[in-house]
Parts: structure tokens; sequence; C-alpha cells
């Protein structure tokens, strides 16, 4: 947060900044869901919706998933949340008893370790690098003996995509060993090449959470989804009423039109956008001396590795931003022990911000 | 949740009822909320707020906070988040540590019991009775010496408002125990009469929340809003970056169209409507020989003693909504110890269909 603050101060004070730290898509909601809010705006009281989500758009879910990954998902077992953000905290509270260990994997997604911190969990790393593309496997497990499981593909900050192969094994392990998995699949919809599975294809105990934020361009609007096991229905029922009571009513209106073919033109040539971002990274910052990250099979975000030029990820960013306009997330914010040699790019950029943005890097390190 | 299955289920089967279960206003989103969203739909991206809520809606709250109670309410000091639900979760992590206990109101909201058991907190029950109108005092703290105080006022079920006098007395009593009061003031400005205080005009150690689901009634959009002391702003809006994120931005921009003076002519109306239904059921109720209940200063709810129909709330509130199609609230949900002998009925109506309510039941009770 700390580095959005200083791009929007920054922005305030009315110096260019080319933000690369933000995973937020510049682009707003497919313009099928601003006009399924504009037909209903007047007309619909808006009220709260059942605390499970409106049925329809359970049923749209359920129907796109099931298209989507050859699988057989019922509305009965997608639950609306609010963001993929309520999804976890729903999740995490619903599968943990008191003294249960989560693996999560590192670098990783900060929000699930403050959350589970929050709750009082008991965390363990699945320390990921280079050797598995920066992402667990099953063989990681077996140390760890978690009893609960936390993944994300494409990643958050590394972009990689887990092979379906490893995926069906690390469900295999979650299955025989009696552990939840969680399968944050926020980031689907945006690989540059590789097959995404679903973690339901390999398991029917999996969770699987979803967001409109990402590819569906719609982040402010705070809906996203559960898919989950028939055992854990009624426990998330119950904790969303509590929690939540139910997702925006509105922004479950303009989901409806998000999940259309209409839609689905706009947003893949999103995904071209980002495509194109990554090209433009991939092939420039070898040729400034930037040459070590995890090449983004997908999702928004570059890894890059900075260890020759500082011991402090977080400083470094900040330096950054002041002397060139660049804003980069420290990679701290993702993994607390290694994460001060390595910084987080985004692809919410244009080929022309990120070709400038290397320029500048260019510039700063090599003259 | 289950009466309002039960009633939507017969509303499928197109079986009547009276639907007097539910804390929701019937009506929507004044039109300048409607107005605001529309103005920008197609223009605005409408992505992530700051993790705090949109600048200008938090100096909006603050300003009407100051000028409603005669207090100094900075913006600084209000983060807006997704509905009260949001605001609770925050403000109960925030402020308790493991093995604290919170004093929290019986009868009461459900959702605050059921948000501190997933977290794992201790609860006391200030149990509340006629002798001080349903509400607590700060009397009952020195027995259960707690680390946080949860009140409610207007209250949930009970409609009744804590005096100015006790307030100071409860607020008081927190400063000089060094606990936490959570002041629940989601039901403001639905008085019928009695003065309605804020805890902040007696502490600046209290934490408010407000919302927009009941007078504002804009229940589906998702906002409220927590007005907290300075001791408590960094780890609430850390919380919230990782719980939530920020507030459906589409709902802010609403919102601050429901600050306005002509929303509140609206919004002023549909308390006159819930008065009048009020005054059918304190007239009408005695005469059918239901005499005994919490006479609603404000809100949303009737408080009543159902003891000489039944021992079991539930069960009974099944068999009314089967019988003669009137639907109320068990009181069980509010009280799990004493609230089998009573139920919850909402002010959501019309004078009408609360006469005609008294009607089936004196007919069904007395005949």
């Amino acid at each position: 947060m700390q580095m959005l603050d200083l791009v929007q101060r920054r922005k305030r004070e009315g110096k260019d900044t080319i933000m690369l730290c933000a995973g937020q898509p510049s682009t707003g909601a497919p313009s099928q869901a601003l006009d399924a809010v504009s037909q209903v705006l007047y007309d619909d009281t808006l009220g709260y919706t059942e605390v499970v989500g409106d049925r329809e758009l359970r049923e749209i879910i359920a129907t796109w998933h099931s298209d989507t990954y050859g699988v057989d998902t019922k509305a009965d077992n997608v639950i609306i949340t609010t963001g993929s953000s309520g999804g976890f905290v729903n999740a995490f509270i619903a599968c943990l008893d008191a003294g249960d260990t989560v693996a999560i994997s590192r670098p990783g997604y900060p929000a699930y370790r403050n959350i589970l911190e929050a709750l009082g969990a008991n965390i363990v790393d699945m320390v990921c690098d280079q050797s598995t593309r920066f992402q667990p496997t099953a063989d990681m497990l077996d140390e760890l003996q978690p009893n609960a499981v936390m993944i994300t593909s494409p990643g958050n900050p590394t972009g990689t995509i887990i092979d379906p192969e490893e995926l069906e094994r690390i469900a295999s392990w979650c299955d025989a060993n009696n552990a939840w998995l969680i399968s944050d699949e926020d980031y689907h919809g945006m690989s540059f090449g590789r097959p995404e599975a679903t973690a339901r294809q390999f398991s029917s105990n999996a969770i699987v959470v979803g967001t409109l934020s990402k590819y569906y361009s719609m982040t402010g609007w705070r809906v996203g989804w559960l898919i989950l096991p028939d055992a854990l229905l009624e426990s998330v029922e119950n904790l969303q009423a509590s929690l939540a009571l139910c997702a925006p009513a509105v922004s479950q209106v303009a989901a409806k039109g998000a999940f259309t073919d209409e839609a689905r033109t706009t947003l893949d040539a999103y995904v071209d956008d980002y495509r194109a971002v990554r090209e433009v990274f991939i092939n420039e910052l070898p040729k400034i001396g930037l040459g070590t990250f995890a090449d983004p099979d997908g999702g928004l975000y570059l890894w890059l590795d900075v260890s020759e030029y500082t011991q402090d990820s977080e400083a470094w960013c900040h330096k950054l931003v002041e002397d060139i306009g660049v804003a980069f997330a420290p990679g701290v914010d993702f993994d607390p022990v290694n994460g001060n040699t390595w910084v987080r790019l985004s692809l919410c950029s244009t080929p022309e911000l990120a070709r400038e943005a290397c320029a500048r890097l260019d510039e700063y390190l090599n003259n």
C-alpha cells in the first residue's frame, strides 16, 4: 500500500509516474456489465440478495466453470462473495480449527498471510524458487504436513502456472492426507499459452476461489465466488450471513453482464494487451542487465530479481519512484524472507510505457 | 435465515405472506443516490478506491457526524467499510487480543455473537430485560469486567434507545477500565422521539459503526463506516487492505448521493412510515392479549413476549407462517437463553399489513 500512496501523492503533485506497482487493470467493466446495471438501476430496490448470492448468477458461474474445465459444477456449490477477499476469509474460517496449519507459497499474495495471522492460524511456508518455476509441488507437502494448502495459479507475484499434472498430485496429496486444498484461481482466463486447470478437475473436495477483479476488469465492484465441496456449504453460508450478509447487489447485476460472449471479446483483448507488455519486459529486461525473472505464464505480474542492485527492495522501490518516476512493488511485500532482492512488475500498462520504464531503468542503472 | 427461506419458498409457491421477519426496508435507495451512479457509470472505471474509502465520502460523513452530534469528527478518522458487517469484523480483530472478553447484549444482533465465535473471542452476556428497557447499563460492566463492550442503540431486536446519560456512564466506565467501546449506531436517524447520542460525544476512544442499510434504505449496496480513535487507524487500514481491499466503488458513489438534504426528505418520510406501523402494533397487540413488549424508541423492530403461547419460538414462528401467513423472527435467534418465549416483529411494513397481521393473530390465538 505504501507504494500506491506514494504514487497517489505524486499524482496530486503533478509528477509523472509509470505505475507498475498495482495489480489493477486500468480498464473498467465491460459495457455489457454497465448496461446490465443501467437497465435495473431505477427499477430494482437492490436490497440484500440471498446470502449465498443471486441464484441466476450462481447458475451462470456454474455453467461457465463446467464448460470451461469439463467438470460438473452445480450452482448449489457456488457462493457469491464480496470479492475474492470475502471468499478467502470465509474459506479460511470454515476450514481451519484451532491449531491447524496452513501451507502458503512464498513468495505469495500478502493478504493470505495477513488474514491467516489475523485469524490466529499457524502458517507454514512452501518456499518456491526457480527450481519449481516459483510454484509449490506435492513433494513439499510431505515434509510440511499441513491441514490446508493454499495455491495460486497463475501466481501472484510470479505469474507462473502450476502444470495440470502437478496440480493433480497436490490435490491427491490433500485428499490422501485429509487436508483442504484452497485454489486461488483469481487470474484464470489470463494465460499466455500454458493450460490452466481448475483444482476441481482433480478433487471434488477442493475449494476454488474466483473474482471479477482480474480477467473481468471489475476490481472496485467487489464480486468473487467460492466453489465449494458439499461438506462446507452450510458453514460458509452461515459465516457469510454473519460476516458479510451478501455481496453487493448492484455488482451481482453487473457480473451477469460480464459473463456474456460479447463481454469476453472485450476482455480477451485486454489479455492480449497484457501479453504485449510481457513481451516488452521479457525482451528488454535482459538487455539492461535484469535477466533473472519468473517468465509469466499468465496473470498480471513479472517477478524480477534485482539482487545486483539492492538488498532492500522497499527502499530501492521508493528511490526508483522518486528518481525516475517508475513504480514497482517491493518484493519484501510478497516474500518477507527473501523478497528484499526482488520486485514485482505489473503488466497492467501499455507496451509504450513498459518500454519507457525499461529505458529509464537502463539509463539509471547502467550510466 | 430459515424464516426468510420459508417466506421465499411460499412466495415462489404463490402463497400470500405478511413478512414481518426481516430488518430490510422495502424501499430502495433514494433517487439522489441512483442519480449519482447514473452520472458516472460509463465514465469512471470504478476501480479500487483507497483502502480507507473515497476521500470525499469520508469528508461528507465526518461533516454529517460533526453537525448531527456536535462533535469534532475528522475525515481521517472515518473508514468506509463493506456494510457495517465489514466494520464489525475490522473492529473486533483490531481491538481484541487472544483471550480477551467482549460483552454483548442479550437479546442482541446474532451476527456479533457469530463473528466473535468465528474469531475465537470470549463472549460474556449483558442480560437485558424490561428493568433496563432491554439495554445494558454501566453497572453491569463492573461485574463482567470485559475488555470490549458492544452496544446497539436503537437496539436490535428491541428498538430501545440508551439514554444519553447512561451512554455517558458506559463510555466513562470503558475509559476508566481500559476497555474498548464499540457502538453500533446502524439504526441512528430512526428515532420516534427519544434523543440519540453518539458514543463519541462521551469518549474519543469510542468506535462507532454506521451503515447505509437502515435509515438510508440501501441494504444491498453494502456500505458502512467506522469512526475510529487515532490509535486504531493504522491497524484497521491494514486489516481492511487484507480482508476487503475496499468497499464497493459504485456503492461509495451512490452513498454520496444519499448524504444530501434532498435524499433526507425522502428518508425521513420512511421513518414516518415505520412510526405508523409501530403505532398499529402498540395499539393492537395489547387488545389481542400480547401486551408485553419492548416499546420501540426507534429502529425497525418490536420485541414481543409470546410466553403465553409458546416455549419454542422457532417452531411457533414456523407454524404461524404456515397457518396464517404471518412471518415473525423467532426470539431464540437473538437470545439463545431466554428467546424461546419471544419474537421480533419488523416495522418494515405498512399500517394496513400490520393491522391485517394483528387481525389474523387475534383470530388464531383467541378463537
